[in-house]
């Protein structure tokens, strides 16, 4: 089940003055960054809220090291701006197959690894009303749901 | 001060069978719809969180009601997708001016109504990495700041 609004990912060009202008006009920090090899981006993670389930909600800012990355090829047509949003779950395995189940394009055959130690899938965005639509399990939430927690 | 995400604006050609969309995908309902002839849209709300300052983040589904409005425009250049992002403010009158000390460029010179008796401005997109950004203050916060609330 999707219990909260995960993160809007926003791709740019520059994430330091991307990172910056979130800092200087919102008060956003930076909660998190770190480099994703496998998706081609380097990425800042601003936590705006907490949420009900336990979460929380982020802007994901990505910029592509590789301008052959799926993030750089998008940029390189759009231009800046809002590339996918993200829902959480506490088992993106069940939802994920769930989903495909009902005819949507599950972008991946088995979850990858997402910011912070997350589990992710991407839905195809033809089939979502134009929207680019990930699906995370937390590390915290795939420990629990592993049996791997403290 | 910004202290959540209140919702992602999303474009869609017709709001019945894109709400029907995230039901059966998801299982996320409709918590309020409205027409709003000033932006020309008819609009759905689905709650999918409630955050750490008292409010909640929704999905906000937009089907234009005349081809001239802003979404209208939109969705005949770029097709369904995430139209704006929008952060949830106890004060958005403080944060819209502060705001456009910095240069930024706020669309409204006042807020203007929005979705369940909020009111909103919008920042400028290319002021903002391409993003099209709404600030919301909440009929409930509204109400406070005004001291009319019961």
């Amino acid at each position: 089940m999707l219990t909260r609004i995960d993160h809007i990912g926003i791709a740019c060009f520059d994430l330091d003055r991307t990172v910056e202008f979130y800092r200087t006009t919102y008060g956003f920090e930076v909660f998190h960054s770190e480099v994703n090899e496998e998706q081609g981006v380097r990425e800042a993670m601003l936590k705006i809220n907490e949420t009900s389930d336990g979460g929380a909600s982020y802007l994901q800012l990505l910029e592509p090291v590789r301008e052959d990355s799926a993030v750089g090829k998008w940029l390189a047509k759009n231009g800046e701006g809002v590339h996918h949003i993200a829902f959480g779950t506490a088992d993106v395995d069940t939802d994920s197959a769930r989903i495909k189940d009902k005819g949507i394009r599950v972008l991946y055959d088995e979850p990858r690894p997402g910011s912070m130690g997350s589990r992710i899938t991407f839905l195809h965005p033809k089939d979502c009303h134009g929207v680019l639509t990930e699906l995370v399990t937390s590390a915290a939430a795939s420990s629990v749901a592993q049996g791997t927690e403290d």
